[in-house]
């Protein structure tokens, strides 16, 4: 039984209990395709403005870029208890997608039309507890690195109110055009 | 604009393309707190068994335990579209998150009742790209070491036909009760 | 054969070629029973004083730290050509070691009198080759997170004209006395 | 005042607690030019045997290969009194040179003769101290993936009655000729 299965078994027995979310997106193939013809800097500044549909991993992370510029990436993130792990917080691959979704970003800031990258390894830090209550969280990311073959990022996930709650780094690969 | 208000901005543009997924589940606090009392292995083998709701992101992700055991868990997983990337594939969040929640459950199933964890650290290597056609995936994880205060264990994430798509390691502190 | 053994059979074959050093050091643990009496600050600042023996480690890797404050700490290094590997130039270790250090000890600068400090993980990333020629390397390490439990501590290791050689990050388990 | 200057300052004071150890090596530059013109498994093959001198690192940290296949290195190491760190254990630093070494080694033996590597990334986990006592130690390095541009690989250090004292794992890239 899937999870899904086992979530809409327990919905039948108990409507009452039970919380819906739905979930909507574009195809993102061919956002895809159109971003990797583009400068990675223009690119995200169309998914920051809005002129592209999010990718459907931000639309269920609640979670979007609001500050790009060259080797430096800013998101926000809204977790729900729709985030929540079997021990009654949000689940640290939460963390782990911000994190790595800024680093990714900062490092797709470097690139020029026509090349790529591949992250590599995600390293992360979790330090402080994330709830449903935990409010609007900053995701800052910046590049330390920038080679010709690879590229290394750090960043970090603070609350509301400016506390430290993970930090991470990754090695991406940068494959030229 | 927050990634899910800009998505349905597009959906009401282009209906014939918005894709919908309806996500569904019981408040995860009354089974945290179940779960706290239980012996670690009796926990997991409830979740695998179905005998509790399944947590959110075990939905939202499509992911469930299949296997545990003292020192060892296996999950299964099946990315979907909703798991895209701004760059054309799953993002590398998926793997962390059904790396950590194998590594989680794999020590989890280690703690007496009225024991605890919390994970400290997540490293992920992703080594070949998983996509909407990837399949069933299976998630193998073994804790290494359980000491008093620390356990480490690895994890290997496999595609349907048995290649080896990411891997990691964390980090947990071991909460005596 | 040892490396030891195999080195000194090359040095009787081909004396003319062979090169020395001798390292000296004192027993450390009578320096390490008396830091452990010590706040971590107060240590740290008698090894930058020279007031005691440097432990046998920075002698062999020719480093020492030269500053430190509270959640901070800075070595210097000066690789040689003993710490080159079989692809000719300095081995990953040296880089590692000198970030472990100046992260350990920036940990060790936060403990009160009476607590202590293990080093669970150890993360590197290594960004540009370190030679025999490279100089003295600076390497800077910042406490990014200290709860009672764990702190968390980044570094980086530059090289005499400031560019980025390495960076590294660590997790370290808190022992209250 | 360098390490080495203050160590030989004691050392004058304390001729009768001084430890003294010396160093042999010979110039790492011709065997590492010699050894990137070989299929990495019979370079490594070579030192094992003998055959070319050890790399200086290998002569510091007591450490060589003791068994080698394709994509497999076992190392052996025997910490000392030299390897420790202020804190009255040995450095952290032996046990990421010997894991990097093993690991290193590995992605060296999947080599064509022309091609080479670089490591990117290390991770390191301590799971017990290491001391002068534990006697000669047992590291062994297994490559996870080894893609056209990109190696991982994962290594335990074991002590010599088999308990596991640290593992790690390391990203290299691969540099085809």
């Amino acid at each position: 039984m899937t999870a899904d299965e086992s979530a809409l078994a327990f919905a039948e027995r108990s409507p009452e209990t039970t919380r819906i979310r739905t979930i909507t997106w574009q195809d993102p193939l061919p956002t895809a395709a159109l971003g990797a013809e583009m400068a990675g800097i223009n690119y995200m500044r169309a998914i920051v403005a809005g002129d592209v549909p999010p990718p459907p991993i931000a639309v269920l992370m609640r979670m979007q870029p609001i500050e790009v510029e060259e080797g430096r990436a800013v998101f926000a993130g809204e977790p729900g208890e729709e985030h929540y792990n079997p021990i009654g917080v949000v689940h640290g691959g939460y963390a782990s997608t911000l994190l790595d979704s800024a680093m990714g970003c900062a490092v797709h800031t470097t690139l020029p039309a026509g090349s790529g990258y591949t992250t590599q390894t995600i390293e992360v830090k979790l330090v402080r507890p994330i709830t449903r209550d935990s409010g609007t969280l900053r995701c800052e990311a910046e590049v330390l690195h920038r080679g010709r073959r690879q590229a290394t990022v750090a960043a970090r996930l603070l609350s509301a109110d400016g506390r430290l709650l993970a930090h991470g780094t990754s090695t991406c690969m940068i494959l030229n055009g």
